[in-house]
């Protein structure tokens, strides 16, 4: 068999051939814009041009600072398409971790969106290795920047090679892009993305039993593409000849719903928090979601009431998988087995949201307290990943040795495995609760909240316990129709008989709302720090 | 990103860890018997142990003459488990060409099906390089036979090792498989799988735009196992929890018919004579085949009227395919793009009868007279394709300089390429027939007379021509009910307004049958042997 390189130019190369008339919808800060695959590539290869004249040598790094739109897709390609690294940055991180991951990153150009410009300017002084700014903008003229040298991104392009071949005499496994992720404590740490884990985590976005990603798929990927890459879609889709329909900058509930329903939307990809506010955008407006045959949802665990609530009330599928910047990310879906066609709807929902099944190409190993566990959907145990889009180290980072070892990624999120295989998170490693040496799930509990009508959010934290080491508390957000009738006695009656009684929450405290990372999942290290003396005080 | 070797065994392990229940059925010569992946896991295993201990080494070949079943299904995980080379031979082949490749390939050991084995004692004695003869047979004693030695397939698995471990110590461009094709002349060429290209094979055959094969598929291979590895269909099942449906020896279009309305199958594969002979049969019979949601149709190609009369008659959505021994087979399938859903049926049916775009996978050039052909859907050129899974060499074959060159496979498959990207086979290079210095397909013509509604089946081929130097004759098999009533007329009538005067047939030659090659493509040879004096004799 011949042994031809797997690289991301190819699938972009796919689009310009078979699809030149599909097409990229963007909204940007001025309105919405169409191009097709054809001008996609051509400016595509224009920008590679254009960055190779700017000096970007293969194998160094160029950062974006972007939302979701066309110009952040064709980086997408241009950057690996001159052999360099695409180091999508997290917008949403604090300040001094931006300039961190610049630096440790040594981007060599930065594009960077004009309504972002304000947050490179304040530490541009900050960032020695940067030797070229490039700004995404839909205006005629620069804006007015402190920042130097600069460049125009649609200037550039005009003086760009429209027909630049794209550098083909690479290793499969270079790299081809790179993403942090925030820790613990401390710095974040970069996940480096090879070009043959992307083409192959590609084809798995696309097979039937996965996201089933179609030709015939108008796609939005709501996920942004400074999170892990929003989740590879950007790259499969092209690959594919999806349509993709790019929601852009500070986009709310209102807008994604509108975009829905305007460009006829079939599939979109996103955190449970994004379904959340959707949901309640749905119920208030007036909103044609026919279109729509299934939403992707991963990040976090989705609500098994926002599920019902999806498929029920508006008829949409909804497809619950799992993944991590360190997984490309997609490491398994959530579907139900042909011969479970028969269960009823609360066992269909009990298994689907489960994070399911492990995607063709990944293995694993759950190990708990006493080596691997047995798949009883009980036995809790760390879950170790393994597979050509599955990290091997964090970049130049010490940390590498606590989550890489043996040949294995060590994720730190807690899960049981059912008898068919699918696996339940039910904690971080950091975030369970041990109490009186047994395992609290603090997500059992908050699924358990979220699924009560009156809930918005729910959080449960370890507080802890001068008796048993660590006790559960729960953090509640209201929906504002609840909050005048709905009390901690009522949440405690609902729960009671679906939990031992010691995993019931030693309090129930109302928040306004629940702290979230820059990604949108809970901040529950905020939340522990903040109810750290609780269980003493109200004693 | 770590980099894991693409292996086959990973496939099997897959099915074994999450569809341990799902099954996979084997019409056998003494019934219908039905295996659990459990199962099949477990009795692949033991047939690794069996293999290393007749001394079947890493890199070694294993022959099969057998048909599509169970035992079949476990040779083909249970001899790449052990690294060695899993070697299908096509038991059609004339026996002096069989002879030919079992030596060529050194078989060590030989798997043989019972029914089969007059073909081998025959040549037992012209076989140096095998060392054991293993017989697959439901009997508990082995049928009386002159081979030795000579092992009993179930007794060697009961003394094997149900918990054997595959051999993962390889590297992913090892050979995983072998496949002789006929040649024009001379002895069959071997091509050579590997894992790499198998396992990537596999996944383009989920994508969704492609076979979309699913877990919740009950999918029958017709293709027979020891051709292309019935197009890799077995693999791909396996790893994502496909059930099976095998259909044996000897099957007819009423065994096909059957087991379809029994097994309720979802989707089958297999060469246009097939579905002909099923047409023919559903046409006569009263069977369900509501279950089936798609076809899929390749090796040589298909006539717009069957594929009409399929999606018309039955509602069984017809999937248009192409590919060769020499790609694994997967190269293109034929599909509506989303914006050709409002076209006519009959303009559908024109696209769908091509053999399509490419997968995603798979690269091609074109190339006629002068250099690279446009996409006009007219010029004609000779298909050169490169990927993963597509060959680089006959082994040890010296035939491989005129297939192999400058990094492309040269298919012999003349092609025009329509402006959406879809390949359209006019002919082979040597079938083409030269007319005064210009070219006619000769399968455009038969398929033009496979569309009336009276032929049953039809080749056209070049006959030599004193002024032309080739003419074209078409050989034509009439349905039963045509047979008193369909003149040659007629059928001139029907072809005129399709074709230019000059494509015409000089002559059409009523035939009882076309004679086929040993997979039911249309032995053309034959008929320009038979036909050679033709125009000479007529005129």
């Amino acid at each position: 068999m011949m042994n031809v390189p797997l690289l991301v130019s190819s699938m972009l190369e796919r689009a310009e051939k078979y699809f030149p008339k599909k097409t990229v919808i963007s909204r940007t800060s001025t309105g919405i814009v169409t191009h097709t695959y054809k001008e996609i590539g051509e400016r595509t290869r224009r920008l590679s041009s254009a960055l190779q004249k700017l000096g970007v040598q293969k194998g160094e790094r160029v950062g974006t600072l972007a939302w979701n739109h066309h110009r952040h897709l064709e980086a997408y390609f241009a950057i690996p398409g001159i052999g360099a690294v695409l180091h999508t940055i997290n917008i949403r991180l604090a300040l001094a971790h931006v300039v961190y991951i610049i630096n440790h990153s040594e981007d060599k150009v930065l594009l960077i969106d004009e309504d972002i410009l304000p947050l490179i300017e304040a530490v541009k002084d900050k960032l020695p290795a940067v030797q070229a700014f490039v700004i995404m903008t839909d205006k005629e003229e620069l804006p007015e920047t402190t920042l130097e040298p600069v460049y125009h991104y649609e200037k550039l392009l005009e003086e760009g090679n429209p027909d630049f071949e794209f550098e083909k005499d690479l290793d499969e496994n270079d790299p081809v892009g790179m993403c942090y992720t925030s820790a613990t404590t401390g710095n974040p740490k970069g996940v480096v993305y090879s070009h043959r884990g992307m083409v192959l985590h590609s084809m798995a976005l696309g097979l039937a039993d996965n996201a089933g990603l179609s030709e015939s798929d108008i796609a939005m990927p709501v996920v942004p593409m400074f999170h892990v890459n929003a989740w590879g879609l950007p790259f499969a889709a092209t690959w594919f000849g999806t349509t993709q329909v790019m929601p852009g900058p500070y986009f709310t509930p209102k807008v994604l719903a509108e975009l829905i329903e305007s460009q006829r939307v079939t599939t979109t990809a996103g955190v449970p928090t994004i379904w959340l506010g959707l949901l309640n955008e749905l119920e208030q407006g007036n909103y044609d979601t026919s279109s729509v045959n299934r939403i992707l949802c991963g990040g976090s665990a989705a609500p098994k009431g926002m599920i019902k609530a999806f498929e029920t009330k508006y008829k949409i599928p909804f497809i619950h998988a799992y993944g991590m910047t360190e997984t490309t990310p997609l490491v398994s879906v959530s579907r139900l087995k042909s011969y479970q066609q028969d269960l009823s709807t609360e066992e269909q929902l009990e298994i689907r949201s489960k994070q399911g099944g492990l995607v063709p190409g990944v293995e694993m190993k759950v190990v708990g307290k006493d080596g691997e566990v047995s798949w009883d959907g009980k036995e809790m145990g760390e879950l170790l990943l393994r597979g050509n889009w599955i990290a091997d180290e964090y970049y130049r980072d010490e940390r590498t040795n606590d989550a890489f070892r043996d040949g294995w990624l060590h994720t730190g999120d807690v899960v049981t495995v059912d008898e068919e295989g699918n696996i339940k998170i039910v904690d971080r490693t950091k975030d369970l609760i041990k109490s009186g040496g047994e395992w609290i799930s603090s997500v059992d509990i908050e699924n358990a909240l979220m699924a009560h009508e009156g809930v918005f959010e729910a959080a449960v934290v370890a507080v802890p316990h001068e008796r048993w080491q660590e006790r559960p508390v729960a953090c509640v957000v209201l929906k504002d129709a609840a909050k005048d009738n709905l009390q901690k006695e009522d949440l405690y009656e609902f729960l009671k008989p679906q939990f031992a009684k010691w995993w019931l929450p030693d309090d129930i405290v109302f928040l306004d709302e629940i702290p979230k990372t820059s990604v949108g999942k809970f901040l529950k290290m905020a939340l522990r720090e903040k109810l750290k003396e609780h269980l003493t005080e109200i004693k």
